[in-house]
């Protein structure tokens, strides 16, 4: 359920299962499939939902990571509990516990200032910018010319959007089929309003993370505040609430079995058009490969956190985030396992194939060429994976990143804006400030030691062509885990980079600066560079190879899928979709169903007293009284907790808003079932479901145990 | 799953769920709860069940921790996978490893010899024999006295009942309300005839072990032989297949959901009659503890292990075990949080000495005051708990225990056979000398030490008056763990009870010879056994105790149930037993159902490939192609695997035959789903449920997959 980090993605079908509708759609391209909308129930006109700036769209905003709702006229938000962490964890002191308490602002004062990186995007604007960026192209363009006349293009787009308050980004589509200009008001000042405690709103924790049945109230409200003018200002004691253009209504009978419900949101990534040969070195080689390191980097953690309490602190969040990750890539591989993704895959790629040859004619042969082209330079980009991922690996060592990075930032900063790097230019200092500045946070000098020599000891056994000049000149000649030990514990006794202040004043330094230091880091760094860069310069070129045969072989899908009646949306990219079906159970596996309600008794059952399963005594006992106080479904007979539905959503989607037939908020989407966990790669209608708060849970949650009628109120909803 | 650890016990209810059935029935009761069977679909008389010598009782005999089941007139017998493992295990190298093949004999003489100490026991007789045992206790007799004399009476009875190859035990039921006295034909000679794969008979292993769906081809055949006079013997290649009294009838159509169905077989151990106190203190510290002490043992053999294979060898089964158990601790405690079991208990017993109190009465008040007086007691015998465990740990040490045993027997061959200490006469002597002989299989003298040493480091805590003065006086008064690993590190160093044909020299040896001995660990042995033999004396004074006080409780239990029409079935205690219900699926938790029967589908979708879910490619090509060959449920459209009914079964049951309304095989119990691990306490109509393999997998397996028509021509079913 971590924002981002959760790659799940939804697969959706039809109620009278007579087809699947697989899709997150561009709101753009909802009107085309209007019949399908239709008889899965929805109720609004289509074409409504094309429009950004009215109902239900323009309520629906991006946190960056995370996807929101605007509640009600005083810019109240509504997301996930998980999304609105952050601001708990900001507020929270050991004698002042908001994540396990829970908080509720009674007034707008009582209300507290999020951590300062939080933001609520609200989308403006996006337009096609496809004939933009790809104007400059000429047919024969080499590879990294490609590569750099696009990536000039999109920023010089970016550019020319940006004003004050707002933030542009240019999303590529297809792979680069299409590209559009998506304008953001960035809303700096955001606060804490009301979260149940933890033991609500994560009850079940990681045990429960990418599981049914699920028992969590994952849902926290945040509010948005603008200066006085109403533009985006930084927190000051005298802004005052944003008045969103649009409010969702709240439904509060939800909704029930079978019956329309939507997802709208920002989906980060999906990999549906990947080919079969990718989906093969994943299975074979990524994942495998990536579970074995993250498990040793949890075990090198867990030895130092034996002897120093202090490590475990640190690096809390990053063994929960790689804990998440092996379970997500556990799943990964069972699903695409039990799929028999690669095979699926391959015939579809040979159907797609033989229509083209079937069809002839020069421009399909040329794209079957191209699919060619393809497939070899995949497997041509493979023969390099263990040198890329061991020097990825590195760059995950705190001290060493910072070393480049600041060496990287004083070579670029001597350059015009439009020529610097991305991720290096004007508008991204204030970002790696901030990095660099909490860098202290997660880092222990052992730990990064160990960090950095167990990537050394990997690099270490490359083939001679594949390695780093400059490394092997600083490595002299180390080879064995105790000679590359020597050299790293040499290189942290000479470095300074691990104290903040020190830091933070190399990063005020210009490039003649650092190269005269003697820090040791930065003289590894300042070497390093230009052979790193050499190595980018080989990745652009590959992204510039790809961004020629990605749109080729999306060409081919498009006119193929066309062929068959069937539409195509794009890849998930953080960009605004919408994902429809209805509220459906799920047979997972032989001889198990699951329900598509878990209901309040399942709360009792689960719950053990210990964390995370320590739900609060209030809320037990209300259970066991059965105090509902009319929030029950009538259907049911009890209160549903969470639902499934036949959504296709993936990390990014969390605190998306579930509307009913008529655009009316029934819940929040914030995790998928396990068995959706490989969706991501391979659609399947069968087993992959979304799962949802119940809006009747938030709202009985918020009278009977936290007494939030302050926020019922205002967004509307009658208190029983 | 395994035999004698499996400490499963299922309830059954009623299919009209009207009320339910919940029982371990002894034959002879069915007769008093015919309606019952009736109403859930039972066919033939229930009288017919009573007669031991008659169809289909007759055919259904004991291995020993196991049930198994005539199914030919030459002595075939069908039990579980597990069951036969060991005959698997006695047969298998490295060169010729029948456990990962399985194995199949097409003739008698291809039959393999199992281990020596596998048994057929055929029940012949049961006789109450409540009378005889307690004819010579006096009222005021002393717990003591008490004690000896049933020891001696049940000592006296096996005496005059058992002759040669004949085997005959006294029977203890509620505590010692009732005694029976079982009478065996002891059949010696066992063979191998047919075990499927590892990758059929154990599918899914450990992972799936106490779990539904569950997808395991758990059976296997052996064969019983006796000598040419049709009498008890010893393996020999002269031997004839022993002819039944009966044989069971195979349905190859087997049961359909809903259907009746009925298990036959020798469970084990069940705790249904204890007291709230007693489950209470299972709760906060029997399992928590064992939890510990288990996990802390598995950490000493693993370390061990890593650098000494033959460690990971010796004590493979150990870990095994102990793995076993705290999976199942876990259920326990889980099922019995869930159940609230403590207060249930409480609740039962109040309601109980209510209705005593208000019957009013000498009689009933005496019962209540006995119940007094049995709490009481139980709380006092806590005092010593952690003593008493920590003994039991130490009793758990080879090289001790081996010493301890050896002086024992001593002491003990030096009076007449009627005055030894059960456990200590004649007829035990083989036992011991082979339980000595194979020592050295399961042993490793570093690991034996740090279990002593692990031991002795929580004695060492003990209060002052708990401690054993010998034991005391040979420590020293080490009490740190540095001190005590040197006590037993000389201790070790000074024993030759390690080498076996030393060992097995002693087994031969007189009292005086061993107490001349300066084997150390033979010389503290002899200075502890006297104290040892006191605190036994101890634990008798209690046994009689109870012996008096668990039959008043009985009394009490069965006189309140008998005025609400309810029967009453004793605890489980390896004696022949029936449990009826009917096919059933399962919701365990809110949001899941369980369906009662799993599919060979969910055997392609379980397989990986890997062990344990690595089932056979020709198994895997045939599920794919549906080749069922006739086998598949017309009902279900496919071949069904496993299937769940709501019977009242524990460890012990296993290989127990599931028999239809007309009492026809249908397949073989062999599990509890998860849910009623805790049912050994506490019966839970709602979620128990036995696991059975179905008969229709294990003849498509036999088939199709292994080609064993000469079984299935043997046990009369025709080959499709």
């Amino acid at each position: 359920v971590r924002r981002l980090v959760l790659t799940v993605a939804i697969a959706a079908f039809s109620v009278s299962s007579a087809y699947a509708v697989e899709g997150m759609w561009q709101p753009a391209q909802l009107p085309k499939i209007a019949g399908m909308l239709k008889q899965h129930g929805l109720k609004l006109d289509p074409a409504t939902l094309t429009d950004l700036t009215a109902y239900p769209m323009g309520a629906i905003v991006s946190l960056g990571g995370c996807t929101a709702s605007f509640v009600s006229a005083e810019g109240l938000v509504v997301t996930n509990h998980h999304c609105g962490y952050g601001a708990l964890q900001y507020n929270s002191t050991p004698q002042n516990n908001l994540i396990e308490k829970g908080f509720l602002a009674r007034t707008h004062a009582e209300e507290l200032q999020g951590s300062p990186d939080m933001r609520v995007f609200v989308t403006e604007d996006i337009r096609d910018v496809t004939a933009d960026v790809t104007a400059k192209l000429s047919a024969g363009i080499d590879p990294l010319a490609r590569y750099k006349t696009i990536d000039l293009a999109k920023k010089a787009l970016v550019k020319a959007c940006e004003t004050d308050g707002y933030r542009c980004d240019v999303y590529t589509f297809h792979g680069g089929y299409s590209y559009q200009l998506i304008k953001q008001m960035e809303i700096k000042d955001v606060r804490l309003v009301y979260a149940p405690p933890e033991s609500i709103g994560k009850f079940g924790g990681d045990i429960d993370n990418w599981m049914w049945p699920r028992h969590t109230g994952d849902f926290s409200y945040l509010r948005a505040y603008v200066s006085k003018d109403g533009k985006s200002a930084t927190y000051s004691k005298d802004n005052v609430p944003y008045h969103p253009k649009h409010v969702l209504t709240v439904n509060p009978q939800g909704v029930e079995e079978g019956e329309y419900v939507m997802v709208v949101g920002y989906p980060g990534r999906t990999n549906r058009y990947r080919l079969a040969d990718e989906v093969k070195s994943s299975i074979d080689w990524v994942y495998p490969t990536q579970i074995k390191i993250y498990q040793d980097t949890l075990d090198i953690i867990a030895k130092n956190g034996k002897t120093n309490p202090d490590v475990t602190v640190k690096y809390a969040n990053t063994v929960a985030g790689l804990n998440n990750y092996l379970k997500n890539f556990g799943g990964q591989l069972e699903g695409l396992r039990r799929a028999d993704a690669v095979a699926v895959k391959q015939r579809q790629e040979a159907d797609m194939e033989a229509w083209l040859k079937s069809r002839g004619g020069t421009g399909n042969l040329a794209l079957v060429a191209d699919i060619a082209t393809l497939r070899s330079k995949l497997a041509q980009y493979q023969a390099t994976r263990e040198r890329d991922l061991d020097l990825n690996l590195l760059s995950r060592v705190s001290l060493y990143s910072s070393g480049v990075r600041l060496v990287r930032l004083s070579h670029e900063r001597a350059k015009p804006d439009m020529e610097r790097e991305t991720g290096y230019q004007q508008r991204d200092e204030v970002r790696i400030e901030s990095a660099l500045a909490q860098m202290g946070r997660r880092y222990d000098p052992k730990v990064d030691q160990q960090l950095m020599v167990y990537a050394l000891n990997r690099y270490v056994t490359l083939p001679a062509e594949q390695r780093v000049p400059a490394l092997d000149a600083w490595l002299e000649g180390a080879r064995t885990p105790a000679a590359v030990s020597a050299k790293v514990a040499a290189l942290y006794a000479g470095s300074k980079l691990g104290d903040t202040t020190n830091r933070m004043r190399w990063f005020k330094a210009d490039a003649k600066a650092i190269e005269a230091s003697n820090d040791s880091m930065l003289k590894l760094a300042a070497a390093l560079v230009p052979e790193l860069k050499k190595l980018e310069d080989e990745q652009d070129t590959r992204d510039g190879e790809m961004a020629r045969l990605r749109p080729r072989y999306m060409e081919a899908m498009i006119a193929w899928r066309d062929s068959l009646h069937l539409p195509v949306y794009p890849d998930a990219n953080s960009s605004l979709r919408v994902t429809f079906g209805n509220v459906q159970g799920v047979a997972p596996r032989d001889g198990v169903t699951y329900a598509p309600f878990t209901t309040a008794e399942g709360i009792v059952e689960k719950n053990t007293g210990v964390e995370p399963f320590n739900a609060p005594e209030a809320e037990i006992e209300a259970i066991r009284a059965k105090a509902f106080d009319g929030y029950a479904s009538k259907k049911q007979g009890t209160l549903p907790v969470d639902f499934l539905a036949d959504l296709d959503i993936t990390g990014g989607n969390s605190g998306s808003p579930s509307l009913d037939s008529q655009g009316r908020l029934v819940g929040l989407a914030f995790d998928g079932n396990w068995e959706s966990v490989s969706g991501d790669w391979l659609f399947n209608p069968k087993l992959n479901r979304s799962i949802q708060v119940d809006v009747r849970y938030m709202l009985w949650v918020m009278h009977h145990i936290d007494h939030a009628d302050n926020l019922l109120k205002e967004m509307g909803v009658p208190t029983n």
